[in-house]
């Protein structure tokens, strides 16, 4: 059964933004056993789109289709596929129902083209949006299925995962697939690849990798003739994989590390302070994404200034003179200032140059000190997370102080960046 | 004249990396004026490769096709377009010689299959490589001119810069094109739409959209057949939509919203502090995103617990229990503290329920009060961000806050979600 993707607006073919929804889509149809023979991206024109389904559709069984289907002039994908399948559009009344009372929610006046979004080509089934205003649909024409879904990449990718892979799937028949993620941080992809290529993985299981930085995930894709069998192929593979590198594996069931950070602080009845200069409120960030967040972190200090480092967290003038803000001492200063001006049970500081100007030959841009400090004391490292920018600088920082306070809570060993 | 890209690799119908050369070819091809009627890609597969050919030559003139040019087996482009175009290959002698120096010059063995890399298709003309070992090649077959570069973006980008587009601007004599993004923050484009719907637009100039939550921006095209003609024309259409909804433009430049208050603030002399409830760090984190953030950002107080509130912004108790920590009191005695503790000249403070839990029937979840703080006064503004998850309510209050600073520092009238 092979798939094809299609994506449809000007801000594609402009060059404007690169199509990442049909690389997601490719990786999770590959994920599920289900080849990608062909990508394909058009402008906001009509008979392109068109021409489109027909490229597609004589080369694949199934056809994904991403954007135009909102509310303005430009949204064409909707008028194309009526002029491709020879149908006229009908109302969801669900999903017109949907937009009323979601418009009505925000307290907002529903303009007359905010209802186009709830027209749906005749025959064609609703794909519902459980992120989002418009919908969804999918409909068989001359031998290929057509699944529409908006460009917006959370409210795609929501929409496969719920219906469209479930569909494919059952499409597919037969064979049994299982996914687990494994999701690391610490070691390099090829550092990973030389400690478990040499692990043997039961039959029907392959272990692929993915780099979203800065951490590594390593897939376990079983395949089987049953979903038993497909379990527990793929549950032995992961006992395999953790024996050799369980220590930098932090989650196995989805969850991100300020997750875990948070859930295992809560279950120790630990509260958590940062103090943060290079990262800038970035960890703080990262922890209040988290619902429910608010009883274990406590507060977080972005102290960019020295000024503010010695106002608020008490950082000693003479360390910063003698040692500079970036340093050992200086992060110490502001771990144990964050602890002793917080309610906070457990408290990082970080200090550090992000880049691109700030460095030198001693500290060079990447040049990291992250401490922690707790009732028993404090501790610190230095890092040098080199890469590209400064946003990933300021990312892979974040990441580590996470990691640091995960493994500080657990009680094992000193991160290593290695 | 119409251009077609082609990518090839298995690599992209995996979905392991997005096809980010296509975005940037077509980017680089508008602004020579010629624009894009499709992209597609297909994996490392003989047949589909020469399908690719015939799909893009039957739809542009001008087709340019990256990848499958290196030495190794999955490297089939070649291959493809000589089955495509009905010819052999021939060694290029400047190419081969090329080669034996630089592996000479490294000195690596070569391997008959680096060879490989100095044939091309009989009758073809060579694209140097000035950056790598692989050259590409042109060639004219049935009406479109083939244009092989290799998939390594630093090499792609170099060899369209020094021979690809000056030949192609050279074919196309005549239509030029200009873009002009204008961000928008404040209305929903559907209310943009309706608003701009009305505008008459100069000849040749296309309005489009382009949603990236919690933006809009919108994308002002204009075709002509002089660049003084189309820089003509799409100045005037920003003028016009200017002067329809320009309060809520914030850039034209490019530049972010953060980037926009960082520099109205440094232009001024004036330092920025800010006190975060519900919004955690975000508003910190981006202006700190931004290099150079420091002469303007001097701190940030992530201040989640009302101790925290109380302890370092000095809210009083009896706000807290009277009003609540989510409440216009609140949220301005936060803005005055982080004045009064800070450096600062302009502070804020922001408070809100970002949700899923934690409403109320009086303060449902997306209630947020932000408010300012100067030497002038203080001012607060209750709003409702309903949106679809804490993430998003979280993006948009921070955007408000930055939105609203810009609006104090300009000095134009108070921020009004409509």
């Amino acid at each position: 059964m092979r798939c094809a993707i299609i994506a449809t607006g000007d801000e594609l073919t402009t060059g404007l933004i690169a199509d990442a929804n049909a690389a997601w889509i490719s990786a999770r149809l590959l994920d599920a056993g289900l080849p990608t023979v062909l990508h394909l991206a058009v402008g906001d024109d009509l008979d392109a789109i068109v021409d489109a389904f027909r490229i597609a559709g004589a080369r694949a069984e199934q056809v994904i289709v991403t954007g135009g289907l909102g509310p303005t002039e430009d949204d064409l994908t909707r008028d194309a596929f009526c002029q491709f399948a020879g149908v006229g559009t009908t109302e969801d009344r669900a999903a017109a129902e949907k937009l009323r009372v979601i418009f009505a929610a925000m307290q907002r006046v529903m303009t007359p083209n905010n209802l186009k979004q709830a027209q749906i080509p005749a025959g064609s089934t609703v794909i519902e949006n459980a992120t989002g205003t418009a919908p969804g649909f999918y409909m068989a024409v001359a031998g290929a299925t057509y699944y529409f879904l908006p460009g917006v990449p959370r409210e795609c990718q929501a929409m496969m995962e719920a219906t469209v892979l479930p569909l494919l799937v059952r499409a597919g028949g037969g064979r049994v697939f299982r996914m687990r993620l494994l999701r690391t941080f610490g070691m390099t992809e090829s550092q990973l690849d030389e400690e478990l290529k040499v692990v043997a993985l039961p039959a029907g299981v392959k272990l692929g990798y993915r780099a979203i930085f800065p951490e590594i995930h390593l897939k376990l894709l079983a395949e089987a003739d049953s979903e038993a069998a497909a379990d527990a192929a793929v549950k032995a593979a992961a006992d395999r994989v953790r024996a050799k590198v369980g220590e930098v594996i932090y989650s196995e069931d989805g969850r991100g590390l300020e997750e875990v950070v948070l859930d295992l602080a809560r279950a120790r009845g630990l509260k958590l302070a940062v103090a943060e200069s290079c990262t800038g409120g970035l960890v703080a960030k990262r922890l209040t994404d988290i619902s429910g967040s608010s009883d274990v972190f406590e507060r977080g200090f972005v102290t960019y200034s020295n000024r503010a480092k010695m106002d608020l967290l008490g950082v000693p003038r003479e360390i910063l003179e003698t040692h500079g803000a970036v340093s050992e001492p200086t992060a110490l200063a502001m771990a144990q200032g964050a602890l002793a001006h917080s309610a906070a049970d457990l408290a990082a500081g970080i200090t550090g140059i992000a880049g691109p100007t700030g460095g030198t030959a001693d500290k060079p841009v990447g040049t990291v000190f992250i401490a922690t400090a707790d009732k028993s004391g404090a501790r610190a490292g230095r890092y040098h997370f080199a890469r590209w920018d400064r946003s990933m600088v300021r990312e892979l920082t974040a990441q580590a102080v996470l990691e640091i306070l995960r493994r500080t809570i657990l009680g094992i060993k000193e991160f290593e960046r290695r």
